[in-house]
């Protein structure tokens, strides 16, 4: 069969489990994820041995030792896969719960229901527990999902889905449920988001490029971001020291991911109290400086900046530093560079921090606090399927809550409309 | 200036203007609404000598009576306008709640507080009182929109699109708030559905032609429905006679509409008592009948279906029967040609009303009452912008309060991510 072929021969699958699905309840989905924890934990080995295969593959292929640190699964990254279905599980069910409940004036009884949104299309590169942990947010929120992971992942993609096959079964639902694309054909992207009489959703995760590209040619609803060019707006009425400990952990931490801070901003009137400290030590944490022509006369240890380096996400020790006259210069770089992902104000000032929060258009605006929060456990959401930056549907992180949807019940008594 | 241009400078200013709502409060948008409902009025006889010269056009060349009605504006039709944006003027300001403010282990304070979407796109035909209705929920709701109409109805349009600036100048709002795109070029919705720089929503009204061109070609989230599929399905437990109104009312009351019947489902229990009867009613109305071979059995008054009939979306006194055995095949059937629109059951049966709401798909699922509430004025919601059948972000009829999207909001005390 041609690829084509079998995508939308999957999509119809698909859909048909999703409808199979809005009949099922909570304690079913349940137990098809503690099953399959099990499994996880039951056939280790096998995973472990199936992960060699794309690992020799990807040294092979000459891949980055981070690429390759994404790949690995050892026993400790799958015991973490099957403790959080255990933790997915005990999540309360997101769909099912009616709202707004309220009689209309000819006596209708009109209301909301949550359920869910249907078919989603995952697309994602790399990290094989992704695999696991998006289908058991699917699942847990009532909806099917195709997964098309990276090529790189297919040996350790196709085990897991095995498992998954298997724990659907086993519990009673449709084994169509979650699927995963057996092809390391990279046209399975481009069928997939056509495919908008089948798919819902369409959720991709990964590099700029293939975001760009699904964002361009899909017929499906997106949700994404394209990257994250996190500002840390660090105001002169900044407490100095949170502000040190704040821009060290929002660049330092875990600088290859999309809510680190890329460019901070400092009020002209602790420039010279505050950026050479800041500078010594990013530069002791190896940090590249990139900064204004401002910043220049401040410090030795800085580079200067390029008109680039201001809408770049580094995804990597490298920081672009600017000094603004006032907190309007702040707003407005952010309004020109920023990518409505993750924003964060340091200042003691109440007026100035209502105001960061009211006018940053970002999907979390953070005062006194690192742009590394910007994360669905981190905000309460519990696990994360991604963060949209699209303003529709669910603005930012997105847990197993924002994976429904709503539709509207109407109760009658035989209205008809005048 | 090219047509590009043009469309491109006027997104910038929309964006730009877009930054400046963010700012203002509900009494000042109220203000704009209100005057410009005082200015419709007063310069009524102006608005009627524009409209008159695109009735002219659309006579000379040979719009049907139907488009022509549609294009037209009396007092009457102008009063209604005025009438509409007192009412969105008195109605609560949707953005600006904040919900879910809670405290995470850390101390974070994490909540969600309603924005708007920001630029809005919005694709309509004929009718010009829309240019006035869209502009007023856009507004209300925070947003910029650059309204796209039907040239048909281009005069009306731009002596519209003059006092709306007027308001928006007198009460001092940004004048690019909201913006006509003074072209017939249909190149335009092209153009401006490519700008996702710029443009956060695309909604566009119209014919399913539109609909499916804006849905293939555009770069930006779009919220719309392609068609109206609307079933009743009259179960063998119906009060007959209540099932009689409704689907009178469903097919005949205003059937040129997306939420007017086009397939009514009957169950075979009953459909010998309810059939002819119903059938005469119709073809009284002058409703034309096409029956699945069933049907045919039981009144001479019916032609026979062909596949093509059941996904069909007559928007005309047309109307498909299908005699179903059970519950189940109208069920499928729904599944199998529904446009995930509006359905509706007629029973007395308490499991089966419950199975129809849990197991249909559609934006609006109803139990005894009439298809034609599926509009957010007979819901509840309010004035519509339109009905949105992809499931994201707001499945249904979307009023002033589907407009809005939240943020997140974090208050810290220096908070930093191990």
């Amino acid at each position: 069969m041609s690829l084509a072929g079998m995508i939308e021969g999957m999509a119809k699958e698909s859909k048909a489990a999703s409808r199979q699905l809005r009949r099922v309840g909570r304690a079913q989905k349940d137990s098809t994820l503690e099953l399959l924890a099990d499994k996880l934990i039951d056939m280790q080995a096998d995973i472990i041995k199936e992960n060699e295969k794309d690992l020799t593959q990807a040294r092979k292929a000459g891949l980055s030792a981070a690429m390759i640190d994404r790949l690995a699964m050892d026993y400790n990254v799958i015991r973490g896969m099957a403790d959080g279905l255990r933790e997915v599980a005990a999540l309360p069910d997101p769909v099912g719960e009616v709202s707004g409940m309220r009689k209309q004036p000819n006596g209708l009884l009109v209301g909301r229901v949550r359920i869910p949104l249907g078919v989603i299309g995952f697309i994602y590169e790399s990290r094989p527990n992704v695999t696991v942990d998006a289908a058991a947010l699917c699942l847990k929120s009532g909806n099917t999902v195709i997964l098309k992971g990276g090529s790189e992942a297919i040996h350790s993609n196709l085990i897991l889905s095995d498992l998954l096959e298997q724990a659907l079964v086993e519990t009673g639902l449709p084994p169509k449920a979650i699927q995963v694309i057996p092809s390391t054909d990279r046209e399975a992207v481009k069928i997939l988001i056509g495919l908008d009489d089948y798919i819902d959703t369409i959720i991709p995760r990964g590099g700029e490029g293939l975001i760009r590209f699904v964002t361009g040619h899909s017929r499906v609803p997106v949700l994404k971001h394209y990257k994250g060019v996190c500002h840390v707006y660090v105001d002169e009425y900044a407490d100095l020291q949170m502000a040190r400990e704040i821009c060290f952990n929002a660049k330092v931490q875990r600088p290859g991911v999309c809510n680190a801070m890329e460019t901070m901003l400092i009020h002209k009137g602790i420039a010279n109290d505050f950026l050479p400290d800041m500078v010594k030590r990013f530069r002791d944490a190896n940090v590249e400086i990139r900064g204004c022509p401002r910043t220049l006369e401040l410090s030795q240890r800085i580079k200067p900046a390029v008109e680039t380096d201001w809408p770049a996400e580094f995804l990597d020790l490298i920081l672009a530093v600017k000094i603004v006259s006032n907190m309007d210069e702040a707003l407005d770089h952010i309004e020109q560079y920023g990518s409505n992902h993750t924003e964060a104000i340091i200042t003691n000032d109440y007026n100035r921090s209502q105001r960061f929060l009211a006018e940053v258009d970002s999907s979390v605006v953070l005062i006194n606090a690192s742009t590394r929060f910007n994360d669905g456990n981190q905000l309460g959401l519990g696990a994360e399927i991604g963060i949209n930056t699209s303003k529709l549907h669910a603005f930012g992180p997105m847990g197993l809550e924002e994976l429904p949807t709503t539709k509207f019940i109407v109760y009658g008594q035989g209205q008809v409309r005048d």
